[in-house]
């Protein structure tokens, strides 16, 4: 299948890009560099030493025999977004182009409206051409799970059956997202949904969980095929922090009580569940949501997998609570749904310690350039409006 | 109080400022033109022969014997919002300053993502200045009945308490909007729902339901205070449209079966809700939805009375059904709660068939203004992309 990668320069789009190319797609993407961009702004860089685009694109073609189709480019422009589907006309789109990260959506009254035009309308732009260059194509949205927040009842994948004074319909879940960053993923899929209803395209929302891993085996051991990995506050994950800071032997840091509860998965599972919901299109007009994460973790608890397996490895490795940045619940009821990936064929990788192994591994030689910067680790941004680093608070 | 306008030259902006002004407050405004230019770019004007801005302001001070503050501008520029929150200090703020029109964001994608990111990146402005320069102010926003949609189940204000899977919460009620700009109206909703969450700001969620009427009695007879009254496919609502096709003795078109219930109320209603907001705010921290209408009817039965009170004045008038360039559905269930402006003494305008007289009355005498650009009461823009002029069903 022919699939289309906006973001293909990015965390989960290189390593998609390889995934599919692995199992026998036809890849194509864009990017606008971004993601590096922002991260330079944070001071930051990726722990993993990665090279330029036409460098991967190079390395890819020695690996795969062919490069993949791509343009470096901005998708907030119509003409461009109409101009790749033109060339390269996509059967299926995996659209990880948005800008990802909730703090840096916090910065400032720019970065809000900056992230929230910026993801809207490249959704939109994604939208119109579907529709008009290639309506029997199959969209794959990255929504979060995030979307949902924490409400004291489950969560659904997506819509529910309520029954409501008596009477009965099946409508969309509550959103009740907790960042500038989050809402527009709440945005995307109401147009999304939207889409789906009156132009028959035809859709699946994915509410990911957190993602991490350094790598998926398919990437070999040539360096210049690595993915990134940040572990700066805005475009780090939690786990992928947690395991830069225990390479440095710095402390672990959970925000606040540390109970906020969360979907986790590694990236080899989500690659694998984005690619089982390429393989398995909705039929026109559907628009589908699915919950993709492995298993809720309260961060406390995954802070304490990192330390075991530190441990093991060799590294002194502690968790020492930090103020939390973040306006959010600290202890919250969480039972999200995950059922429709799983009765599509995933196999979820139970096992996280050997996940964290590699992870570390790879960190472990890597240590140098997290320590380099490693004043990122601890976060600034405040959801109050302010910007002072967080104490500890044990 | 200092009540803050963006989007004062408008149909309700106008009126409110007038209205609030002879109700002892104190009213300041800004707007950048633009629904000026859209109704121009539809190849129409307003029915009634409107005045620009400094014109409206000279006739304001000579019957209030002072001007409101006012400021061209367009509140999508930080800057300007900003700075006139920092020279008029709002205590209230009554943000008609968006993007209104279904239709116009459906034209393309070039509408549609001009109308998405105008709208929410004008009402981040708003929501940042508060936070930043008017902590305590109320944030009156103007939503739309639209954004629910038509659920099979009742409407409530804004959130409701739902029971699933044996667990209760207090949840935002789901939003199933029908236009890429009613979807504008559900990412404000969200935004600022947020905004409140986590700074702490107070606002009152406006669902309105479809305005129709030419003025309110504050006017007076001096038409330099008059308000527009647009008649076009994009910016002229149901009633209003109705009205000007009777006064030409034109057929009154609903769209296709013509059973879409909606929630409507007369221009003098609005504006008594608005200020009932106003005068009765929140508390810091909460954001309330008030659901604002008079009564539910459906399209037709609202055309059986615009032919009721023509025929009363002498003028032909006919229902002829055309087809319905929007999707959505045409019968269905439709009961939406509106208690909250009731307990804070809403006194509904029951007698729709008076102000009918009254808005006929109008435009009657502007009858020349509607005819020269009547083909503009036949819609073109179509949801499935394309267009082209509705045809008669009968």
């Amino acid at each position: 299948m022919r699939v289309f990668i906006p973001g293909m320069d990015g965390y989960l789009g290189w390593a998609l890009a390889q995934y599919l190319t692995a199992k026998g797609h036809e890849v194509g993407g864009v990017d606008a560099g971004f993601r590096r961009q922002w991260v330079a702004e944070m001071g930051s860089h990726s722990a993993t030493p990665i090279v330029d685009m036409p460098d991967r694109l190079i390395a890819f073609k020695e690996k795969w025999g062919e490069a993949p189709y791509f343009k470096s480019g901005d998708i907030t422009s119509w003409d461009f977004v109409k101009e790749v589907f033109e060339e390269f006309k996509p059967e299926a789109i995996v659209h990880l182009g948005e800008c990802p990260s909730a703090p840096y959506s916090m910065v400032d009254v720019h970065h809000a409206t900056w992230v929230q035009s910026n993801n809207i309308v490249n959704t939109l732009n994604i939208l119109f051409a579907m529709r008009d260059l290639a309506p029997e194509s199959h969209l794959v949205k990255l929504g979060t799970m995030g979307e949902y927040g924490t409400p004291n009842i489950d969560i659904p994948e997506g819509i529910f059956e309520i029954e409501y004074r008596g009477r009965k319909d099946t409508l969309p879940f509550p959103r009740q997202a907790g960042s500038w960053y989050h809402q527009t993923k709440v945005h995307d899929s109401h147009n999304v949904m939207f889409a789906c209803k009156i132009w028959g395209l035809r859709s699946t929302d994915i509410m990911q969980g957190v993602v991490y891993g350094t790598r998926i085996d398919e990437m070999g051991d040539d360096e210049r095929l690595l993915t990134r990995l940040d572990f700066d506050e805005c475009f780090g994950t939690a786990i992928n922090r947690f395991s830069c800071q225990a390479v440095l032997g710095e402390p672990i840091t959970p925000f606040g009580k540390g109970h906020q509860r969360r979907g986790f998965l590694p990236l080899r599972d989500s690659m694998q569940c984005l690619t089982i919901a390429i393989e398995n299109p909705p039929k026109g007009g559907e628009y589908r949501t699915f919950n993709q994460f492995e298993e809720t973790y309260d961060v406390y608890e995954l802070g304490e997998k990192v330390v075991k397996v530190a441990k093991e490895l060799g590294l002194k490795a502690e968790i020492h609570r930090i103020e939390n940045p973040r306006k959010e619940m600290e202890e919250h009821y969480y039972n999200p749904d995950h059922q429709h990936l799983l009765d599509l064929g995933y196999q979820p990788t139970h096992d996280m310690e050997a996940e964290l192994r590699i992870m570390l591994g790879d960190l472990t030689k890597y240590r140098k350039r997290i320590e380099d910067v490693k004043e990122v680790l601890i976060p600034e941004i405040r959801w109050d409006g302010t910007k002072r680093k967080s104490k500890f608070l044990d």
